[in-house]
């Protein structure tokens, strides 16, 4: 089917729409959500709506900092970050973890949620999260528009070098995306979407 | 529940497990599907599994080209790309456009799909898909890993000048993720899951 009834727009010059529909479009997405600690160790956690992995060996995730935001700073003094996953049974804590509260305040106890000692890095990670990745800061690239003007938004890139799996979490030694009930970002304040068993389905690559 | 019983292991030496399970813990994903064309005008279309957006004024997207395949070295000469959304629907061309084809072969042909011109750039869209993005190349930047080792993959960053919806998925002028019925890509050679409005819960961010 080709649609031909189509809302078309130049983002510089508006949407034309009640909401902007951008973050519905791109989605849904998985989350960021991300460990740090300043120079004098004073934990962070935060939920990242632009996240992704970008490479497999090494493996290599990132995100977007929208504003120079306390985690950005963090990475920056350190040079570490962890990556938590944000699963069904973690949504509270992890929404939680998203209030606009000063540096100072430790996301984890404002959540209720466990740090952690890493194994290869001095942040912790969230001990009620059935995966987790230790990262080391690779690359930090401030982002620009197409005319070449500055953003004030960081992709604040790392390599993997740590991975923590809940052991149930693998049948047969294969990880199941599903049983681990991650959630994932859509548009608006509000939407996320969970992923059950049920959605899956399989296409190999043609040859 | 805290887990107790942890798979952990180091990237750099290897997982431990029958198959790497990284791409199944990150995700599943949007997916990155570009069209591009040649200084000579020839067309590329192609499923990128590491993409997202990364900022919303100006709306920015990028995804990762591992390899200098056909996609990235054309974006580079015409600074122009689009992005096309996968559905349910289009499932099996999706991925009929990820075979493994000489640059002159037009993916759009190969999978039965139609260009359409665009309004802003030069590559066309695809006609098929319920929603397309219009970009101008902002950034390249060839990844490292954490030792500062350039890796074979580079992060191609562009803004979205021009954006293209098919109004049925616009309910009240909003827009409809699950409505779209978008695909995401998981781990493995195969996995993908679709997305439906049961899957969707709503949390507000707190004050």
């Amino acid at each position: 089917m080709i649609d031909t009834d189509i809302h078309f727009y130049e983002p510089a010059k508006g949407h034309g729409l009640p909401h902007d529909p951008f973050n519905a479009m791109v989605g849904p997405r998985p989350i960021g959500w991300i460990s740090s600690h300043d120079a004098a160790g004073r934990l962070n956690l935060a939920p990242y709506s632009f996240f992704n992995a970008f490479n497999y060996v090494p493996p290599i995730v990132g995100f977007a900092s929208i504003g120079a935001k306390d985690t950005l700073r963090n990475i920056e003094a350190t040079g570490e970050f962890g990556w938590n996953l944000a699963t069904r049974a973690l949504a509270e804590p992890m929404n939680a973890s998203c209030a606009a509260v000063p540096p100072e305040v430790d996301e984890f106890a404002l959540a209720g949620l466990t740090p952690v000692p890493s194994r290869r890095i001095a942040v912790p990670r969230v001990a009620e999260s059935p995966v987790s990745f230790e990262c080391r800061l690779t690359q930090v690239l401030r982002l620009q528009g197409a005319d070449g003007t500055p953003v004030d938004t960081w992709l604040v890139l790392g390599e993997v070098v740590g991975v923590h799996i809940a052991r149930r979490l693998l049948k047969d030694g294969i990880y199941d995306t599903a049983a681990a009930e991650p959630i994932l970002r859509a548009g608006g304040p509000a939407d996320y979407f969970t992923i059950t068993p049920e959605a899956r389905f399989r296409m190999y690559r043609p040859r």
